[in-house]
């Protein structure tokens, strides 16, 4: 079959990769989004070798459960040992001994084909259409912070990033909160936050120190996490919801002396998240800025690192 | 009156140092502690010019409180402005305008005389010697971890660092928890927590990685962080309780992966630290290396600096 793969070096399309999980369900790969992660690992974070991409919506192509067979599904990207103390707590997201989709030890989605075991997939609804559905894993990251902090309506939420993953998190959280303001770079992303009824401006704009009680870091950036260092209350919490290849000189001090809480977050659930995106509490339909084929990954990635970009999606059928 | 100025540049001992707080109380210092923060202050940080010293007993000599004139006294080290939403809330130590004793724009407790005002000031028992008493914020600042999180008694603990606060936090917390560890560097220092009975052992020897649900990084160091990010479990909690002058180039996708919780801690409430030490809870008579007198200043931040050193006290009558 097609797949992009990762040799560390660089990215290539390689037309005769082959699937290794025979015990597992085969998914035929509808689209694939190209995330911040991917973005990172082909600059060498995780150091992962093969095929990336963990976000996706396909068909069940075989499965030992032959209901599933013919469905449109999405998968958690994380396949725990199922032994573990962590597995048995239903933190599989944690084990130790895990592979991830596309990011460790297991290929990904950029391809025309993955394995999941069945019990990672969840039936996505009719009334969503598969370039909605892809978006089902992102949104889960964002309902993860839910399942970390508690978000108390009358708290203040800032967000700093105006990307995709920013924008999915200040959608979920204006539902929750009235006030809630990102903070962003990109003129183009900023209007369309505006355009979803979200309060954005320009981190240059005025900015309003230590008033907020959580922030979420959503930019990827080492000057994100300074502007959220700032902008988080005493005793506040800041969420880190981007990873970020290499180190960053960081002070630590005013977290010390203003007692702040810094909350590391990363895969959420999937059921709420599916949800949000059936009844369009959550809207995507802005945050698509190309649909390209593997044969294009080259423009396809040009594209997604471009500052003004959005999302954009890897379609292998 | 004598008092131990810091210009910016160097801490000098003057004759002729004045108090400037006519409104508040008169203490005459006995015992003032050197304090890590103090060795950050005079290498430059918060950017402090004055009378350094926030670890203190005295005996109050004037006050508008005639109940308080010639008891013996420790006292809370922040003064907020009494009208913020922080001071409302109890929280003075996060008022934005407060001053904080030897810290931040009001002169400190390495000199005869500090004014503090009397709500500020917490009488020491009889049966508790100034020497013992000195130690109540520090161990004040231990207690302020019971306030911000959790320390349930089935939880596996880590303290990163085997001098004072670590020492001080290794007490409290091995009250709670039965399974306690502290990670230190200096032989002495590991000697003087087993002699209280305290589990430690030397960075070098076997580690167990990711196995602590809370970690306490009191070591002041950035490596501290780099090893309290590998002992904390998936999910755990860090604890800062050191300030560090300065930047530190740190990986911060291991707390997103892990989605560990980063928590700033700084001085905490008084009453149960002088409960523990009046009843010998907590134990400060080996943690004193030295006492000097003003004039031995020198001497007294020389032994204070070194890296086996413990405690180091300055007396002032």
């Amino acid at each position: 079959m097609k797949a992009l793969y990762f040799d560390g070096e660089r990215l290539r399309l390689t037309q005769d990769h082959a699937l290794s999980r025979a015990e597992e369900a085969v998914i035929r790969v509808i689209y694939a989004g190209i995330c911040g992660t991917d973005l990172e690992i082909l600059r060498g974070y995780a150091g992962f070798r093969g095929v990336p991409g963990h976000e996706f919506v396909g068909v069940v192509e075989k499965s030992r459960d032959s209901e599933l067979v013919g469905r449109t599904v999405v998968g958690e990207i994380n396949v725990g040992c199922g032994r573990c103390r962590y597995c048995y707590a239903g933190l599989e997201r944690h084990c130790p001994d895990r592979t991830v989709l596309g990011i460790k030890n297991r290929d990904g989605a950029f391809a025309e084909y993955i394995n999941l075991p069945e019990k990672n997939l969840h039936l996505v609804p009719e009334n969503v259409p598969a370039k909605v559905a892809v978006f089902v894993e992102p949104v889960a990251a964002a309902y993860e912070i839910l399942e970390q902090i508690h978000v108390d309506p009358s708290m203040r939420v800032a967000v700093v990033g105006d990307g995709r993953l920013g924008n999915l998190t200040a959608q979920l959280l204006s539902k929750i909160v009235h006030d809630l303001c990102v903070y962003g770079k990109h003129r183009r992303k900023i209007d369309v936050l505006k355009s979803l009824g979200i309060k954005a401006i320009h981190v240059d704009e005025q900015r309003e120190p230590h008033s907020y009680d959580i922030v979420i870091e959503a930019s990827g950036s080492s000057s994100g996490f300074i502007l959220a260092s700032e902008l988080v209350k005493p005793r506040g919490t800041i969420v880190l919801k981007t990873t970020i290849a290499g180190e960053t000189p960081l002070n630590l001090s005013p977290l010390v002396v203003n007692e702040v809480r810094v909350v590391g977050s990363r895969c959420g659930p999937f059921k709420p998240a599916i949800k949000a995106l059936a009844s369009g509490m959550v809207h995507v339909g802005k945050l698509v800025d190309g649909v390209f084929s593997l044969d294009e990954h080259e423009e396809a990635f040009a594209l997604a690192a471009e500052k003004n970009t959005l999302k954009v999606l890897l379609r292998t059928m």
